[in-house]
């Protein structure tokens, strides 16, 4: 059993993450940190975990460095607010431990784009060369060799399944991307603000952080890398009133032939045996990847107008999460990259 | 007070033309119909309705000529599945009556693309010409003269009153437009079809009737209106949890140095003095239009991209139905616009 | 135009009011006080009040006495926490003002019931005596002569309309009286709290509050006053995954020979000719109650154990606080006592 | 791996047996039936299921003994509306296969009791003396033997796992038994009825099928066996707007001297090394135990009326159906009673 520690519990990727990591064949966790819930147990705190797995009767711990050291776990997972994951990164990997960092702090390759999205310096900035872009379908190899893996967000996942093999194949414009997507609240976390109130949220739906989400940094990054070229894109995220999922709707101008048939197929040859992104025959539909680690994609071709209409469907706290950090960490520690998450 | 008559009462548009005929000052409703429930008091087969006004004590009767020319309205509401409503709205016509429907049976000038979108004949294509769509803000004098109002519908109605006054302008480029757009479930009706279950609906979100759901047939007639050019966009619309309430996100690339605030000056200008159209300084949300006959719009220039994101919300069933029918009708018959809707 | 004003406007209730004041046609509203919002204008912090009447473009004023003496108006409503209620409403009788509180300040009318149920010393326990309990279809008359009137609460209102009139006949046995409620979101209040954020109470289903629910006492007062006998009962109430609606299921024992005709015989001799309550042959639900005034009723017997099964449904945000409010505020006032409401 | 067939797997119960089962270890599902998708495979029917194991790619077959039995499944069980249930288990039986029924139709041992609730004759009732009641907590060591388990339903599951131990130990009084209910929609069925469209249930809740659910049925059968005396009780179930999930509210008046602390060690008695009954420290909350097998129990005492508020919360589709059917199947195959359900 390899032993793991939960750095950040009490968010809903936290949580997440300490229930399929209860239930993972091959995971001991250790440790498991909580500011606000330090001392009690993890089945107090959080309801839902009680009875599960062993972890339910874990305590929480303070998240303080030397109380992660102490839990002899060789992997740590960090599902911390975004400045904060840094700070427990760099001494656990100078410790020689394994990091899967779900927050955003090691996503961005350049600094500078760091500081511009996020409006700070990047608190660890020696790490970000070592750090590998957590989509186990698109850096796989690197994934396995990594130290630390920065597990990719739920929009970016969304968008970038869809979108990087069409970049990569050159089947796409990337000057021509716009992608309007549709969050469930969770994926705002577990904060008590009034914005995120269920009476503000049911029979509600509206658009939030346009033009410029900060996840457009390492969308447009990834994109970046797929088309060899610069990509910059147009993205609005919208709030919908649903506990999980994200549906995403790109509209994209194929290059010349470039037909729906031709992008399944660049699809299947792509994602053939992945255990993960599905191509249904219906539309994709949040309903069906929820409490999966799946991401359904589909196509449609506006013969009208010429545009390409890319469908995708995750759910925000697994595929786009916690599960994704899990598949990440399976590939680091050389377990099928499948085991826990079916 | 005018005596008015709803023809099809049964659906949710239908229900809620009852609430709002029922309330209004200068109306007296003197017959609902509905085939299902013909010869039940309405309070008992829509239980919402009872003590409000006298519309719950009527009894439905059933939808027939005769029995609708009887009931010596001079007003008639349709609110038929589309085919049905020409066939009523032809003998009534011919009576001298005026018709407000909510159908798409005359939306559009053209009987060709009637065909096209709606897969047979127009059963009243001598209609057509006389027959004015129906969205006050765009068509007010015609309206105001018309016997035969094709009232928009929802979608229609979300994405042209941001829309319209921009090509009139000049603002933006037609072939760029692209629109997804989300709606509650009662604009699906009230159908008793697996899709639409509770269970089928809720923590879901799915794209549907792409790439050429009916309403484009009547979105592009009236941008291309008002463009003095023939327009054809991408269309989106999806199916979000909630029951009511209309969001769209359209995408367009302006003009040259047009900017959000020429758009805002465009539309402050246009709709300065409407009752029903705002331009609230927070991004739209159908919690904030939902029983209300208002449509909210707003804009946000993506200056890395060049694109604006321009945004609406409506309430399927007031502003995209029924309110948007009484304004109609409030103009044909004299009264003020308002009447009933505030 | 009678002049009110509105103290605490930016609740839930406080919303409400607005939005029903601000349609009233015997009403101009002067001032509205949030301490949060004081220098908005009302559509800026409440997006959906825009356009509606001359509310949206009131300013917020601070919540202080000064200011509300000087907004000239005759009626003030108190929608703010409880405690606080009392230090607004003295000053204001003193000042010779009328007053409909929709707090619990002066709903008890024993201050060692205050003091048992909120934990401390009420704030202006002189007023008590001439506070009227605000139900208008059960203290009608006191009302009409009130100056300081406490609007009942969402579930007393739910559980008094249908057990006051058998208390009164003795068609029930007192002491068998259990009720089971549930509440919409919104009655919690717009607090920024944990366990009111849409993912905490989207498919969830909890009871709380039990066994001794601050609103018992002011239930528990008027059954007792009803029953000319000392009535304690169990009280459970829920959270229900919705913004609005209250449901209530009340199990009693019948006295002999009372059946389920006899307690509609009853209801019926008492509420014939009340506007806002409503005998549906349909259980009650609370959509078709919500964004109404109305509160309905049923009643079925279960002869395998004897008990009645009572049922009520109302919109807490309309019967069980602004509308209740405003048809209290419309007998002290001398209107009909509907206006505005329907 | 153990052979087992899925009889009727389109509804909601049945699509949660293809999820289970086609994770469960030691199990291979060889059939899958559905009268409306023969022919077409799982995962074009049912997209969640693809991908997740062998399942989604099964093709469905007719409901035909003749096709079950050339199947070669040991295991059936049975996800069939009432009544159709009987037709398959008898064959099943006689052809000397193990039936797991999720249907009513094996639950009650008295065929005149079936005839009085479901107003037919029995279409089996040579079965109903072999046939065992399906909660493994209650009647363990008769489903160990058992050739036929009626797996218990979602409401019943939800009150008797509380109350079998008290009434066996005597601890309250069960001629004061009344329950309150609210089940999710799904508990209804995946049918295309009007009443059960999302925008009938969304912002709704309302009481059905008062005062004789069928439920009644099974529920009072097992408590009367429990207390060894009749009993009957009141029993109003509520239809909430939600997915899943089952919340119980009890009411019961205890012996003398029975507090909430005996209860609970009542339970713990009896439940202690139990895996799926919990007793947490915070109120039972359905957003607890949706999709996981748990029934979580808890108990409060009202000191003002003498009265215990009981509650209790589990998953409709998962203890409440196909989960507790597993749990029942593992105990007949020998299997750890958990497996593939933590």
């Amino acid at each position: 059993m390899t032993k793991v520690a939960i750095v950040g519990a009490n968010g809903y990727s936290g949580e997440e993450l300490c229930a399929i990591l209860g239930r993972h064949p091959r995971v001991k966790v250790t440790a498991v940190t909580s500011r606000q819930h330090a001392g009690k147990r993890v089945s107090d705190a959080l309801a839902r975990l009680a009875g599960s797995s062993g972890i339910g009767s874990l305590e929480f711990v303070e998240p303080a460095v030397e109380n992660l050291l102490e839990s002899e776990a060789e992997f740590f997972f960090l599902a911390l607010p975004h400045g904060l994951a840094a700070e427990f990164a760099a001494p656990l990997i100078a410790a020689g431990k394994k990091v899967v960092d779900l927050s955003a702090d090691f996503r961005l390759r350049d600094p500078a784009v760091f500081r511009e999205y996020y409006g700070h310096e990047h608190g660890a900035p020696h790490l970000l060369a070592e750090a590998v872009f957590g989509i186990p379908e698109i850096h796989r190899e690197e994934i396995a060799r990594a130290s630390l893996v920065a597990s990719a967000g739920c929009y970016p996942t969304s968008i970038l399944l869809p979108l990087v093999p069409l970049l990569k194949a050159g089947a796409i414009k990337s000057s021509s991307i716009i992608v309007s997507s549709a969050s469930g609240v969770s994926g705002a976390g577990r904060k008590p603000e009034t914005p995120l109130l269920f009476a503000e949220c049911h029979e509600s739906l509206r658009a939030y952080g346009i033009p410029k989400h900060r996840h457009l940094s390492e969308i447009e990054q990834e994109l970046s890398w797929a088309a060899n070229d610069r990509v910059t894109i147009t993205f609005v995220p919208h709030l919908a009133p649903m506990n999980r999922g994200i549906h995403t709707t790109i509209f994209a101008a194929p290059e010349d032939d470039v037909d729906a048939a031709l992008i399944m197929a660049c699809w299947k040859a792509t994602y053939e045996s992945e255990a993960f992104v599905r191509m249904p025959d219906s539309l994709p539909d949040v309903k069906n990847v929820n409490y999966t680690n799946f991401c359904d994609i589909g196509v449609c071709h506006d013969s009208r107008t010429g545009r390409l209409i890319i469908l995708s469907a995750l759910d925000n706290l697994v595929k786009g999460a916690a599960g994704q950090a899990v598949q990440n960490f399976n590939l680091m520690a050389g377990f099928p990259e499948a085991e826990g998450l079916l």
